[in-house]
């Protein structure tokens, strides 16, 4: 994928049980357009972006077995606050851009929101003032991309350049794994060709598959999970 | 529909040639949301809101045979500056509150943006900048939202009260016309009474219709527009 500005502020987007196709194929377009780091998935290595118009080759993606496993290495790896979308008493209005550094964002579901166990996980929230009668609350895709527009702000991400009417779209980057399939990182393609190697010494030299782990093992752990 | 707090500055919303259905549902969500004045549609009376998960019923909208009048109308009724949501060179950023008092913001068609008849009926230009390299633009109904939300903080709304996670959403408004049309004026429904004497003189009183101008003549302008 794209290589990350060395000097940009980490921005990542936790999608978990976001539901609906088209919702998450704007927020993947959004992402791209705001400088998100990386978007990760949880539970499934498979995602639908139908309607992100092309932007989803673009965008980084990484694949966490759980939500927790996905805090846990963010917070590790990146150093960063968790911090959901969500209508709570303590959230913070998202103009403040109560920001301090490294940040992962947390969506809920389209319907029920962020669950108990989501805010749990969560340091903190912000969300976005309404100020009408008429709905209780935004689409998702439109309350993250506001999101990560503030969030981009604060950061001071350099502006992409532009021509006419659109931004300029960057070369498309190789695809690494099937389209709509979080790739394999290398640590993971290391250990499945160990676990093939393990199998193969058990079956006796039996196994037939060839393939390489790059080529099937995303679905065979999709499966698994 | 809901009533217009009095002190608040006017925000119109003109869908012109927006042609995919979730779009428009996701927009008219977000005027419910940001408190938008009225959402100005024209060419058509009728209009598509699916995925406005109710919020369509909520919200004031406004019908013009032609995008001439449409913006003729709010600069003298009004006194509104026509600001095109789009890409231009002399654009000033979003987040500048570039704003002076009574606004109807101009969106583009999803493919191709603002049309050059568009583009000459507007006064100003704001867009919202972009950090990646994997979109030339944002979702059209997400690129609006962002817009309404900044011109609401700009504008000092006040925000809507809210219970747990959610806004309080108001007593649903009673229809005055079909489900996605767009109702008539007192001034339109009392032209259409007059036509309707007038060729009933004309016919000698055979006109057997007896329905009211509010039951049948939004139907009857949609198809002569």
């Amino acid at each position: 994928m794209a290589a990350e500005p060395a000097d940009r502020v980490y921005c990542g987007l936790i999608c978990h049980n976001v539901s609906k196709r088209h919702n998450i194929g704007t927020l993947v377009r959004s992402a791209a357009a705001f400088g998100v780091t990386e978007v990760c998935l949880t539970g499934s290595r498979q995602f639908n972006t139908f309607g992100s118009h092309g932007a989803a080759e673009y965008v980084s993606y990484r694949y966490f077995p759980s939500l927790q496993e996905c805090c846990a290495c963010l917070k590790s790896e990146r150093g960063c606050r968790i911090v959901g979308i969500e209508i709570t008493d303590d959230a913070a209005q998202i103009q403040e851009h109560p920001f301090s550094g490294p940040t992962a964002f947390m969506l809920g579901n389209e319907g029920t929101g962020l669950s108990q166990g989501q805010v749990q996980l969560c340091d903190t929230f912000v969300y976005i003032q309404q100020y009408g009668a008429g709905t209780a609350s935004l689409n998702v895709s439109v309350a993250a991309s506001i999101v990560l527009h503030h969030f981009a702000l604060w950061a001071g991400y350099q502006e992409r350049s532009r021509h006419g009417e659109k931004f300029d779209v960057g070369e498309r980057p190789m695809r690494r794994a099937p389209r709509g399939t979080v790739p394999l990182t290398e640590g993971e393609m290391e250990a499945e060709r160990q676990r093939r190697a393990a199998r193969k010494a058990c079956d006796g030299g039996r196994l037939l598959d060839g393939g390489s782990p790059e080529s099937s093992a995303g679905q065979e752990l999709f499966e698994a999970a």
